[in-house]
């Protein structure tokens, strides 16, 4: 297999390379692109040197997939020409997943649409929309959705390098460097992630609602979320409100949960998941299961997974590994 | 005015004295009472010194106001004596916040409930759920109230000083020392405040459904609440979803919220508070204003406010202005 990473050095790309290493992906030819900047060092991987070039006319021909992450203006440049050069794209930006003629994927929920893809692009979701969608869909299977309810507590990580770097800086009471983020975000909680609407959506809170719909194929389902920075550096938390069609208890959700492919469900009250606790890692953490104590068939769940890995990076090879398989 | 202050030395504590400073209420006499690790040492107030001392029978005798924040067994083994010998007692432990005799009191909400206290003791809310109640009784008189969903993002000074020190030392790198919460709070955040009850509700959510009930005087309102620790220093975030009775814009909610006592509406939605911004201030802040996307008479609302003063210290001392004005 000859694949291609377009964002090569970047906090998703660096994450897809290690990915692809551990879960043993028949990789024999690597492209890795990226900005001038970074063009001409090498980055080891599978026993090898690989050098870092600038996407050009022809980079991506005899590519099987090529994965993006290099931010939507990228992707609207090079996602049309790879794809006219023969690469299957999976797209890690924004600049597809609302496109209908664009599948969007999270392969435990609907691996099959990657197979329907006009363009020759996959677009891979929204990070906190990843893992949401996960359980939201364990519970759509024992239950059905009526209406959800998601309030996000987001890591640096989910603005790139440069969001690490400016908590650390703030952290360490350096001054100077450019923060992706409107306010200070050490000892602080930011509830803005891109910019507003004019109803006061952000941007974030947006892609929740609408990819939320789209990979579910439920139109019409209510989502409504607010997306707040934390100061930690790996590891989304998403607090899920969640109405049901049938009747589902703590133990039926609790079951639902466990049998679904890349989940891992608290062993009870006490054993939540943290994203310090498991940044890292490849699944969806349930925890906090509960019942809403007044309103009928809702329930409670916290949910956190590694946005790096299961919000970014293993998704779009998960992608790759359904299609290759 | 003879005004004692149990838990001098602690982190509310010592806020009560600023506020009472800053408030400039006519206070001649100070009783300044702690644990024996304290007693002896000074406090400076109002250009004099005052001694700490350890409470003992009389001394609350010839005290009009008694404010107590020194833990829910120091409230329960001093409140009653305190009472008998004739202070007024406002207690800020949950001690007796849900007791039918005690008087559960915002004042900008139900100041009037305060001067019915047949136990002589005058209960202050949990810190979330006084800054929620304050949001939430202004979209009431706007538009009535038929559930309430939160989720919040609170202080490690939550915890007392003991949580701060938590914090500071895991973000030094420093070992040892006690810690308040269950997991590292240092680039995490913990979905856990108080212990977990037989359906997974913790001490803390169980607070915000019970006493906002009790504030309100709405018994039988839906009330649904997610309480989670975030690395901030001071000043907790409540994300609240609330439906309305009857119809109320964007505007309207802003206009209701603008007008009432204490709340400082953002200016638009850049404006949106955080609790960096706005620790050290007596007021309930609230911006990101939105309808939900989808379901009818919904507005979602972003609530933020300094825990230990407008959440505890000023809400208390505000009591006390209340009943000797």
């Amino acid at each position: 297999m000859h694949l291609a990473v377009l964002g090569a050095t970047g906090a998703v790309g660096r994450t897809m390379l290690r990915v692809l290493a551990e879960r043993r992906l028949p990789v024999d030819r690597l492209t890795l692109l990226a900005s001038p900047r970074s063009a001409g060092t090498t980055v080891e991987w599978g026993g090898r040197e690989w050098t870092i070039e600038v996407p050009r006319e022809g980079s991506f021909r005899g590519v099987d997939y090529a994965l993006f992450s290099a931010g939507g203006a990228r992707s609207k440049e090079w996602g049309p020409r790879a794809a006219a050069e023969g690469a299957i794209v999976v797209d890690n930006s924004s600049a597809f997943r609302m496109d209908a003629r664009v599948p969007l994927v999270v392969p435990e929920v609907n691996a099959e649409a990657a197979r329907d893809r006009p363009r020759g692009i996959i677009a891979n979701p929204n990070c906190s929309t990843i893992q949401m969608v996960v359980a939201l869909e364990a519970i759509r299977r024992a239950a059905g959705l009526r209406r959800v309810v998601a309030t996000t507590f987001q890591s640096v990580s989910g603005a790139g390098e440069t969001g690490r770097e400016a908590l650390a800086r703030e952290v360490s009471g350096g001054g100077g460097g450019e923060s992706p983020f409107s306010r200070r975000i050490a000892a602080n909680v930011i509830p803005q992630i891109g910019g507003f609407d004019a109803e006061g959506w952000t941007e974030e809170e947006r892609k929740m609602i609408h990819e939320t719909r789209k990979i579910l194929g439920l139109p019409d389902l209510p989502v409504a979320a607010t997306c707040v920075r934390v100061p930690v550096e790996v590891g989304h938390s998403v607090q899920v409100a969640v109405e049901t069609e049938g009747e589902l208890s703590v133990d039926g959700a609790r079951a639902a949960l466990a049998a679904f492919p890349g989940v891992r469900v608290s062993a009870g009250a006490e054993d939540f998941p943290t994203p310090l606790e498991t940044a890292d890692t490849d699944e969806v953490y349930v925890g906090r299961i509960r019942r809403d104590p007044h309103v009928p068939r809702t329930l409670h769940l916290w949910v956190v997974a590694d946005n790096l890995r299961k919000g970014a990076a293993t998704n779009a090879v998960q992608i790759v590994e359904s299609l290759a398989r």
